[in-house]
């Protein structure tokens, strides 16, 4: 296996310490023209396996992500999750193993695009568990970066872009997430209700794709969500048809965080570099966590499936972006 | 309007009555042959609108349950549930007006299939709630079948075929539910958890479709599940890749339910009747409830999205048919 990018890190503090969690993508190494090789875990054997495709007409190759087959889709990487820490939040020291890896039966496709909430102590860790069976979201927590308890699928297939607030709200947690629909929704942004973090219910839809805008194709939260005066400020990813992949926000009620107060007509940040514009999958900017420090949102983000990019926004300019009114004037 | 069907109804006791509570099609009075015309619930406005649609050549008309378009997908005809009580099982009066009409964002296109579980004496009625968000699974409370408390969304869209099991299992209450998957899995059964009935974690996948048999396109459950000596016993409906809907038996464990312990190699019953082969959309029998009494198996099914049917059956058949021994060898 070859490691082919390494991006979409769920982000935190943990003592005096940044960690990112990364999400490592690797592939076979294959030197053999005829076939594709794609890497399949084996939850019965615990180990992951290579197996060959056939490069036949009929099947599609035309993403470089997957290959679909009439009988089933593949990933054409698989994805392993590892911790990077650092002192400044920009030089990193990334592990030398694995931090967690595909386990059991919902993950043979790999994980991927972990976000991390901080509860009482308690890191809640959310991210995608792909397998044949389908995209779920599983949760594994942790109180030291070094121990970790699988908590099983909180969401069922499909959904992803589970981002948890990091506290409860009237008595209650809430979690934005990302269902995707077989025959009538869009790819868009519900929020759940939870007493225990691990049961989820009174799942309401939140926002969605708007036609001829930078999120008419789909949208998703990204960061966890974290407060400012005027409410929860989240900031999420939105692509438009032709899968160009914004950054935007948007704010949520303080106290009713189901009702939104605001959201970015254009976005916050959009492709511009050379690494953003091109990689493994181009054109994507793809947060999965954010610091709320010193004025500033600190965000981390897959850079084309390929990299992890860092950005600073004040928060001011993100309030000016959401057409609030800035706080000087409201002070 | 008319009604075009009254199908796929939940089955409970109260009092000294059977109750169905029964899914009622209906669809918008048309002369022109110009357009076809669609039921669409308006939530803000709190009325049924009907819309015409032009018969474009790109339009897909083949489904007579559904019209699909570039833009989106409409449903040819509108659901809403009411009751039916009987004192014989057999004779059941319809009450004249709906019992529970669409109501809301999520029901925009109707409500559809309702399973009703009783703990506790509370009755607790699932149902697919359909509109252009996706089809959510809602859940609403009665204790007399007069009053009736919306609980919300307790799955979020694709989920249908909920049922719930009628007691708690170790200190947790469990349902199994079908989600649809945009990627990678199949329309399959999973079993879910919860300590409140209405927030829903650790889903597991329970069975699968299986290729080659009467079940390889799509499973779900259909009645509520109810005990028997070896288990709890599931009348699941499941469906070939040719939409030919039988109804089969799954038996799982007493004190695990997430552990399948048999399964109906062939099913239990079949469509065979001329209501069960046409109608508007034949070959279909699907129940949404059974009454488990008298060493019988009471089911109610719904018959080519038409009309209602009724077959007995007994445990010693579905025994028979899922390669039990026999409880006299037993004993």
């Amino acid at each position: 296996m070859e490691v082919i990018g390494v991006f979409n890190a769920g982000v935190t503090r943990y003592l005096d310490e940044t960690i990112l969690l990364l999400r490592v993508a690797e592939r076979p190494i294959n030197d053999n023209p005829e076939v594709y090789v794609v890497p399949l875990y084996h939850p019965s054997e615990d180990r992951i396996v290579l197996q060959e495709i056939e490069r036949k007409p009929e099947y599609d190759f035309s993403d470089v992500r997957v290959i679909r087959t009439p009988e089933r889709n593949y990933l054409t990487s698989m994805s392993h999750l590892r911790i990077a820490r650092s002192t400044d939040g920009i030089h990193f020291t990334i592990e030398s193993e694995p931090t967690l890896l595909p386990s059991g039966p919902y993950e043979s496709y790999g994980i991927e695009d972990p976000r991390i909430t901080l509860i009482d102590n308690i890191y809640y860790i959310t991210y995608s568990a792909i397998s044949e069976l389908g995209i779920c979201t599983s949760m594994i927590t942790t109180e030291d970066f070094i121990t970790f308890t699988r908590q099983g699928n909180i969401f069922h297939p499909d959904n992803k872009d589970v981002a948890i607030f990091p506290a409860s709200i009237g008595g209650s947690y809430y979690a934005l997430h990302r269902p995707s629909c077989s025959h009538y929704g869009q790819p868009e942004m519900w929020i759940a209700e939870s007493g225990d973090l691990k049961q989820w219910g009174n799942h309401r839809h939140l926002i969605g794709v708007r036609p001829g805008f930078w999120d008419d194709g789909r949208i998703g939260a990204s960061a966890v969500p974290f407060e400012i005066e005027e409410g929860w400020l989240e900031i999420y990813h939105g692509a438009d048809k032709s899968n160009r992949y914004c950054i935007g926000a948007l704010l949520l009620d303080k106290h009713e965080p189901w009702k939104v107060i605001a959201r970015s007509v254009e976005p916050i940040m959009e492709p511009e570099t050379d690494y953003e514009l091109e990689g493994f999958f181009g054109n994507v900017i793809f947060p999965c966590g954010a610091l709320h420090e010193e004025g500033l949102a600190k965000i981390y983000y897959g850079a084309s499936d390929t990299s992890i990019g860092y950005a600073e926004v004040t928060i001011e300019a993100i309030r000016a972006n959401l057409g609030l009114k800035q706080l000087n004037n409201q002070l």
